[in-house]
């Protein structure tokens, strides 16, 4: 059994919109475990008229919820009630369970995990999984946890890159780091002491990466300090979205309403749409976290238990301790 | 009449196949004049077959070619007749000049500028325009050229930018910075900095904006230090080519070949590509300098001179001086 603890709050919904995406995991997953932390009276009397496996699915008490206005610090602080300070105490209580998901806010989710959990790395790093048009998959570390971190950190990022890349099958993944220029000489000073440190290393660095060769290059984790990875990914969110948005409007000014074309459309933006994709992880903790997006529906409750139950699965923490 | 010089080597293409785009421009420009550096007799050669104002065309011969691969200051020093160094010198010797265009290489070009012409700022920088889907026009500034400069400089980008949205009718340009994330206090030590500094300016400066929010967002002017504008600005057109390409080959895969679908979507991708778009430009020199991609056709070229000619127009140098 892989056991799952669900941060149910904190979302832009309200926790019962979203059960439906637990109950379709645990369709799916039959070797699943849930710990469900919100509001017990909310969530059973959303539950009682739904339809699943009640041996694998426990409710934790966890009425207080962490919204993305309140500081991160003083909110997990003054919150002992809240599904997410809960649910990560059971993470630290609880040596069995595989891994930790929640759709709350992001800040105070890292503060919380810096707070209770147990780091194996120096330096967790928050990893997002994308794919290429070619539909082969990559991650970019860091995306937004270290935005001031020492260039030494880049080998972590890369490490964890590699140990996430196995567990989806790739075994000596190539690690470009991001930089303004594909050349070695090229960067910021910071780039430049990270491309020295990385090409030291033993690990397989292909070298430098443009944001334009992110999508349509060979490499299959993308090294970045917090601020440039989380560039990268947002704009490549963004583009997709503005691209095709502009795309779908041609199409019905130039050949009327065609919706067969807007489902093709529609279905290449959502590859490229980390929110739906819900790849978000924030790893280098005892458990790893997989981060759904505040604006997150069923489905990507869905998606990131799924995600969350393969990395589990895959032992994803393992991985990361031999890379180090 | 607008004097233009155009430095028509460096470019991956040899120069008598961009001639096209320099015959087009005085087509289409009566007021233009060009000093058109490079070979002599290979440019005389090219042009004895076509058809153009030979009153508004002056080859000026500079037969060394500085590329990509060579140090640019090295390069810059020994090739006292290229096309780079002999056309800048030419915008340093003649008052008159209104603007300089050049495909060649970036470092070099950056190199040479800072030695031979006068600057009308404390950093020269590099802004790209691009439209969003709504048709509007905004641009990023720094692309590039300052990457490892002080969070007092990004006012100067800001001013920059004003200058130019100026030029292209926008009378009240809208300041953001990039971050990685919308809300005041995020960002990594720079931008924080950076964001007390445009707040406390006389700017119309609209806070902090994230990757996402760039083509979608109401900002004209994108702020920041050089690695993060060149990796916005690089995956901006590096998602544009992805999506586009996966889409026309989904749209073939279910639909069966389309030829009108696929002018519709490559329609819509030259909008994102600034390559063709060729809205690249080194400001804060006394001349402006427009820069197109290594890559560029004729068309490039086209309409590399066709900015430079309305930047100059536009008095872009004045509206920069005003700004300061």
């Amino acid at each position: 059994m892989i056991k799952i603890v669900v941060d149910i709050q904190g979302a832009d919904s309200a926790a019962p919109t979203l059960i439906d995406g637990v109950i379709n995991a645990l369709e799916k997953n039959a070797e699943l475990f849930v710990y469900l932390c919100g509001d017990k009276a909310e969530l059973e009397a959303e539950l009682s008229g739904k339809r699943y496996d009640t041996e694998r699915l426990q409710i934790i008490d966890a009425p207080q919820v962490i919204t993305n206005d309140e500081k991160p610090l003083a909110a997990v602080m003054a919150k002992k009630n809240s599904s997410l300070v809960k649910g990560l105490e059971l993470c630290k209580s609880k040596s069995d369970v595989g891994a930790f998901v929640t759709c709350g806010a992001t800040g105070a989710m890292f503060v919380a995990a810096m707070m209770l959990l147990e780091k194996i790395v120096k330096s967790p790093a928050l990893l997002c999984a994308l794919k290429k048009p070619n539909g082969a998959q990559f991650c970019i570390v860091d995306c937004g946890a270290n935005v001031d971190c020492r260039p030494e950190r880049t080998e972590d990022f890369a490490r964890i890159g590699v140990a996430y890349m196995k567990t989806v099958g790739v075994q000596l993944p190539r690690i470009a780091l991001l930089s303004n220029g594909a050349e070695d000489a090229k960067g910021n000073k910071f780039t430049k002491q990270a491309h020295d440190i990385l090409r030291a290393s033993d690990l397989n660095f292909i070298g430098n990466i443009e944001g334009s060769d992110v999508l349509s290059g060979n490499a299959d984790v993308i090294v970045s300090e917090g601020f440039g990875g989380n560039v990268l990914l947002k704009t490549i969110e963004g583009s997709a979205k503005a691209v095709v948005s502009e795309l779908k409007e041609s199409i019905k000014a130039k050949m009327g309403d065609y919706s067969e074309l807007d489902e093709i459309v529609d279905a290449v933006y959502r590859e490229y749409d980390y929110t739906t994709q819900g790849g978000a992880m924030l790893l280098g903790f005892k458990t790893p976290i997989v981060k759904g997006h505040g604006a997150a529906t069923a489905e990507t409750v869905y998606n990131i238990i799924d995600i969350a139950y393969s990395l589990a699965n895959n032992g994803v923490m393992e991985k990361i301790q031999n890379e180090f």
